[in-house]
């Protein structure tokens, strides 16, 4: 089948770019002589997954015990559940682990380290630090860093303290690749320092993990952590483009959309891709300059960008791509299919069960399955 | 099972509040004198339109031929269509109708009109009017509104003109009962006016359908057209309470989350609801003074508000709500839950494939399903 055969909206992936980007970060991170976690978080598919990890064994990052289920059906055991855990999920936890997942947990709480000790199963556990985001973790010099480990392993407790683990979400705010830069080795000093408090206290840390593709693109030195878990790389989207983690070449993600009509007054393209298909993401409209893309940039079924032409407006079902001349929707009759790439790939993706793989060309050559929910 | 049981994000429906709100619409448009055709892209859900039609046969509005296909499998056949059609989708809705769809479909413009025409297959075409919200359809004044339908119905055509659609997504412009009244009229007269029009050119106008919840809300007149289309009205959401459409208490759709961290730093509360599980819908944000619920007003477990407790910023997995106080962060440790009410139902509800049904009280009675995708 062909791109333009497919229905409309259909989510598009490109299976060339999906591999160099995940071949330049393997390469990237092997350089740095680290394992590298993939956060599965943005693709939810293990077709990506293994391509992500060089189709060698390896670990991923989930965001969701969903996620977690459906790689283990796959195979793939080895597994970080980057959310701050609550003791409500600790039997959902346990069960995935009688399947045979090697499920790591984090938390940066006193009262759930006390709850996963007391709950008797041999959970293994990362204290989550924060390294300037200050969304969650303690910070690496906070005293709440060896209680949380010791709540966890307190005395005849099976479960056991892993180490650490940092995002550092506050990377997206870097506008450089020089200021990510500053921000991955803030956030490695950080790993680094709560990894040797922890072990001044007595814990063994085999993991310190640290995160986020502007950081993992752009460090110095990842020296003295044992992992990094980038997510978005795989896809890359405009947001990334915008910071400086990759090129609008690398978007591997787009949606496909067919003209659903057109508005000779404003002017402007309806499509069929609204709200639900791009998603309400609007992370590009934070970027000072000419980096707003709207809710999406509109590209040729080739994949190439169409200069100016975003898409300004959504609707649950309908996006609008307003035009500066309306000689512009001759172009693009009635029927005609574009392709949508995203601000957020993650985000975008949600919104559907599957992904429609080509090979770089017109052709669909397989479909890639994805988990939702939680 | 008891809410506070159910895994987190979860998505809860108080079956009460959509009895009311699905039997309020009933009587009010029973009071028009007109059928009531409930746009089903908000709950996309068989339970929901069997309250919405008051358990009598009826038809309904559907914005994904997904839906169609879901409805119909549920024996519901009476269906609109209200997205434009392309000609790439003729074959899907001629399968649709050859399982016994009576699938009503519609367009603004005479290419697709002859597409129509052109395909063979009996389709019943309802040309979409522009009434002011300057989206899609043609204005009902408009030369080419019967150029559309003779298209559609041009000799030996299997094809044929059944009336007029106009939607009404400027009445969420609307800042009051008045103003909203005001778009309905608008709204009303325009497709007045373009059955008229259609009349006068031949064609029959068996359906004439106006749409939107706050027009059907408010509208102090709807003599004219055949049936009204809104459908967040089920629901309801905070958009919806804070331009006059209902209240607080109306809205029966919340998003069980989790406290998963606390940061006293900021102060605030972390969620296990992030953009995912609410969506990033901030239609909220573009109201003036108090009606900013960033991106949903935090609830206790019974549902009721809690005073100025909004989730400030989401990212994928995490929902921050600010605290004006550190000593608010006890009354909700770590492992507490809450319920967040929606900006925007339709987007919210969309993450997820079922609702867990409440009887008002604490207890879940039922499980609803939904449909998703394209």
């Amino acid at each position: 089948m062909k791109i333009q055969d497919l229905p409309t909206p259909s989510l598009i992936v490109d299976a060339p770019r999906v591999r160099a980007n995940t071949a330049a970060m393997r390469t990237r991170i092997d350089g740095h002589g680290i394992s590298l976690r993939p956060h599965a978080k943005t693709a939810k598919s293990v077709d990506v997954a293994r391509l992500a990890l060089g189709g060698e064994p390896g670990g991923l990052t989930v965001s969701t015990l969903a996620e977690a289920d459906y790689f283990l059906g796959h195979g793939i055991t080895d597994l970080v559940y980057a959310v701050c855990v609550v003791p409500s999920k600790l039997d959902a936890v346990q069960a995935l682990m009688n399947r045979g997942a090697d499920l790591k947990l984090i938390t940066d709480n006193v009262e759930v380290g006390r709850a996963i000790a007391a709950h008797g199963a041999p959970f293994r556990v990362l204290v989550e630090i924060d390294s300037g985001e200050h969304r969650t973790g303690v910070a690496a010099a906070d005293s709440a860093l060896p209680e949380i480990a010791a709540a966890v392993a307190a005395g005849g407790s099976a479960a056991r303290i892993d180490g650490g683990l940092t995002p550092a979400g506050h990377s997206y705010a870097s506008r450089s690749a020089a200021e990510a830069a500053d921000i991955a080795e803030a956030e490695r000093a950080a790993a680094v320092l709560a990894a040797e408090r922890l072990r001044t206290a007595g814990f063994a840390t085999p993991i310190i993990s640290v995160g986020s593709t502007p950081t993992a693109t752009h460090a110095r030195s990842l020296a003295g952590v044992t992992e990094a878990r980038p997510g978005v790389y795989v896809f890359q989207d405009l947001f990334q483009a915008a910071i400086g983690s990759c090129g609008l070449d690398d978007i591997a993600l787009s949606v496909l959309a067919s003209v659903i009509g057109h508005n000779r007054e404003r002017p402007a393209l309806m499509l069929d891709a609204g709200g639900l298909a791009l998603s309400k993401d609007r992370s590009t409209g934070a970027l000072e300059g000419a980096g707003d893309c709207g809710f999406g940039l509109v590209c040729d079924l080739d994949g190439n960008p169409l200069d100016g032409m975003t898409v300004g407006n959504v609707h649950q079902e309908h996006g609008e791509v307003r035009l500066g001349d309306a000689a512009i929707l001759e172009r693009f009759p009635v029927g005609a299919k574009v392709r949508v790439l995203p601000n957020h790939a993650c985000m975008t993706a949600a919104a559907y069960d599957r992904y429609h793989v080509t090979d770089g060309g017109g052709e669909i050559t397989a479909t890639w399955t994805r988990c939702n929910g939680w």
